[in-house]
C-alpha cells in the first residue's frame, strides 16, 4: 500500500470517524449450518440490516461530509437505479444538502419512492436515448451540483472500507476475507483494510459469472470493457472496472471468483429460509461462492464476509425463494 | 405470582442454565422505520434466528435435560406438524435420546424432513381418523416413551420463558412487553419473568382474530372451545387454552388483544421489506398488533416484542411479499 494507491489505511479511518453514530454499526452473524455446509468458520457482515438496506450509504456519507460550504449549497447529483441512489439521498438529506438522482425511466416504482422517501429529487431519463454519465455532467455545469460517483472516487472507497473496520474488530483473526464486486469501491476499500491490520488474510471479490468484468481485466493486466452482462445480481451488472478501484484491487487483492446466477439464487435462499435474513443476489456473491466451494481456502479457515445489500424486488425475491425445493426446509 | 402458579421465576432461572450454551441468546433488533411507524421504541428479540427457527427448542430442551436416565433410554414422543416437533427433535438429539414424532400425512414436506434432519423419527397419521393426543398416548403407554406437550406443562413454560430474561437485560425498563400467543407457553413464562423484574411493565398477548380462544376464554373465565380457526398464524390455531397456560395468563397477563390476516401480512412484508428478517405468520403476531396499533401503550413508549419463529412455508411467505404494492419499497 504505497503512498502510490488513491486510498490508504488512515482515509479509511478518518471515514469512519466522519460517518460514525449516523450509520448503523451492523452485526456480524453467524450459522452452524453455513460452517457445516461450507467446511469453514463463517463471519457475515449484513450490510443488507444497514441503513438504506446497504453498504452504499458508508461511501455516499463520506464523501458529501467532505463538502465544502459553497458545494453543499448547491447540491449534489448522482445516476443510479439501485442502492447507491438510496445512499446518496439519505445521505445529502443527513448533511442537508440537495440530492437530484437521474433514474431511468423503466427503473421499480419501489427504487423510485425509497429514493424520494429519503429526500431526493428524482429525474427521469430514457435508457435508449441518453447516458447517465451525461445527464450529471451536464445537470452540473448547469447547477454547479457535485457529481458523486458510484464507486469510483477516494470518498466513496474509503467509505464502504468502513465495513472492515467494523467486521475485523468483531471476528478477530481470520484467514480470508470475501466480498461481492461489482465497480470495486467496496473491495477496495475492504483490501485497504484488511492488508494493513491483517496483512496475512487473503481478501477475494466475487461476481457474476455473466458480468466478470474484473477476473478479464485482471487477466489482460488492464481495465477491459465486457458486454453488457445479464445476471440476477444487479449490482454487479458493471461493464468495467474503475481506473481508481482497477488500481487498488489489482494490487491488493488476492482474487476474484464468479458464481453463477443458480448459486445466487440457492444463496439467496440459504440466507432467507436458513438464517432469516432478507439479501439481494448482489449481496449474497460472497456467501453464494463459500457455499459452492469457489474460494480457495482450507478447510477449517476463518472466514470473513459481507452481505452487502438486502433490497430485493418482491417478485423476484419471492421467484427465487419458491425455485427450489431442496431449499425448503425451515430452521437451522 | 403465589406458589399456587405451575410456574415461578426461580423455575424459568432454573431453566436458563440448562439451556445455556446449547440454544442461541438471540440478537434484539430495533428499527427507526418501525419506531417511526408504531410511534415508539421498540425492541425485538429475534428468536426468528434461534435454533430450529423458532423459539419452542427452549422449552423441549428444559423437559428433556430433566429427564431421569431411565426416561431417557425410552425416548420421548410428541404429535405437531409445526415448530414444536423441530424443536423437540434437536433437543432430543441434545440431551441424547431417541424421538418419534406423531405428523399428519399431509405436513409439508419441508418439515417433516427438517425435523428428521435433527434427528427424530416421523411417524405419520390420517388427520381424518385419528387424534394425534391419542397417539402419544398410546405410544408412550406401549413403549414407556414419554410425552412433550408443545405448551401445557411447567417444563415447558419456564423454557420459554428464557427468552424474557435474555430480552429484559438487553431492553433495561420497558413499560410493555408484547407476545405472540397460540397455547399459551411462551406468554405464561415470559409473564412470570416480566411480573418479577418489571412489575408495572405490563404484558400483552397478541392471537389471530379468528383464532381467539383466549380472548373468548379470558371473557368467559375459564377455557373456552372454539371452532377450528382459519388464520394463516399456523403456530396459533389452538381451540383452547392450555389448563396450566391459562391459570398463568389469566392472572398475570394485563390483557390480549387479535390482529387480522391483513395484519399479519403487512407485519411479515415490513420485517421482511425494511428489516430484512424472515418472520412466519405467527411469529410476525406481536409485531402486527404494534403496527396495526391494537396494543394499549402511551405514544412513546419503550415496548419489548418477540418475533417467535421465521420458518415460513416459501410458497406461503413468496405470496405474502407480493400482494402488496404499498409495502415493496426497500431499505430503511
Amino acid at each position: 500500500m504505497g503512498a502510490d494507491l488513491p486510498i490508504t489505511f488512515a482515509d479509511v479511518v478518518a471515514a469512519s470517524s466522519r460517518i460514525a453514530g449516523l450509520v448503523h454499526r451492523t452485526r456480524v452473524a453467524s450459522s452452524r449450518q453455513l460452517d457445516s455446509r461450507t467446511g469453514l468458520r463463517v463471519f457475515l457482515a449484513c450490510e443488507n440490516e444497514q441503513r438504506t438496506g446497504s453498504f452504499k450509504i458508508r461511501g455516499a456519507l463520506n464523501r458529501l461530509a467532505q463538502l465544502a460550504a459553497g458545494e453543499r449549497a448547491r447540491g449534489v447529483v448522482a445516476a443510479s437505479s439501485g442502492n447507491h441512489a438510496q445512499g446518496v439521498a439519505l445521505a445529502a438529506t443527513i448533511v442537508g444538502t440537495a440530492a437530484t438522482i437521474f433514474m431511468p425511466s423503466d427503473a421499480p416504482k419501489a427504487k423510485v419512492n425509497a429514493t424520494r422517501g429519503y429526500g431526493a429529487r428524482v429525474e427521469f431519463y430514457d435508457r435508449e436515448t441518453a447516458l447517465p454519465a451525461d445527464l450529471v455532467e451536464d445537470f452540473s455545469r448547469r447547477t454547479g451540483a457535485v457529481p458523486v460517483p458510484a464507486f469510483d472516487h477516494p470518498a466513496i472507497m474509503a467509505g464502504q472500507g468502513t465495513v472492515a473496520l467494523e467486521l475485523l474488530a468483531e471476528t478477530g483473526p481470520v484467514d480470508a476475507v470475501v466480498v461481492p464486486l461489482g465497480g470495486g469501491g467496496l473491495l477496495s476499500g475492504v483490501a485497504t483494510v484488511v492488508k494493513t491490520l491483517q496483512p496475512r488474510a487473503r481478501v477475494f471479490g466475487v461476481e457474476p459469472a455473466d458480468g466478470d468484468d474484473w477476473v478479464r481485466s485482471l487477466a489482460a493486466g488492464r481495465p477491459v470493457l465486457i458486454d453488457p452482462p445479464r445476471t440476477i445480481a444487479d449490482g454487479a451488472r458493471t461493464r468495467q472496472p474503475g481506473v481508481l478501484t482497477y488500481r487498488v484491487v489489482s494490487r491488493l487483492v488476492d482474487g476474484v471468483v464468479t458464481v453463477t446466477d443458480d448459486d445466487l439464487a440457492e444463496a439467496v435462499r440459504f440466507l432467507g429460509l436458513r438464517m432469516k435474513l432478507v439479501a439481494e443476489p448482489t449481496g449474497a456473491l460472497a456467501v453464494a461462492a463459500l457455499l459452492a466451494g469457489r474460494v480457495p481456502v482450507e478447510p477449517g479457515s476463518r472466514v470473513a464476509a459481507i452481505v452487502s445489500g438486502g433490497n430485493v424486488d418482491p417478485g423476484m425475491y419471492a421467484r427465487l425463494l419458491t425455485n427450489d425445493a431442496r431449499e425448503t426446509s425451515p430452521g437451522r
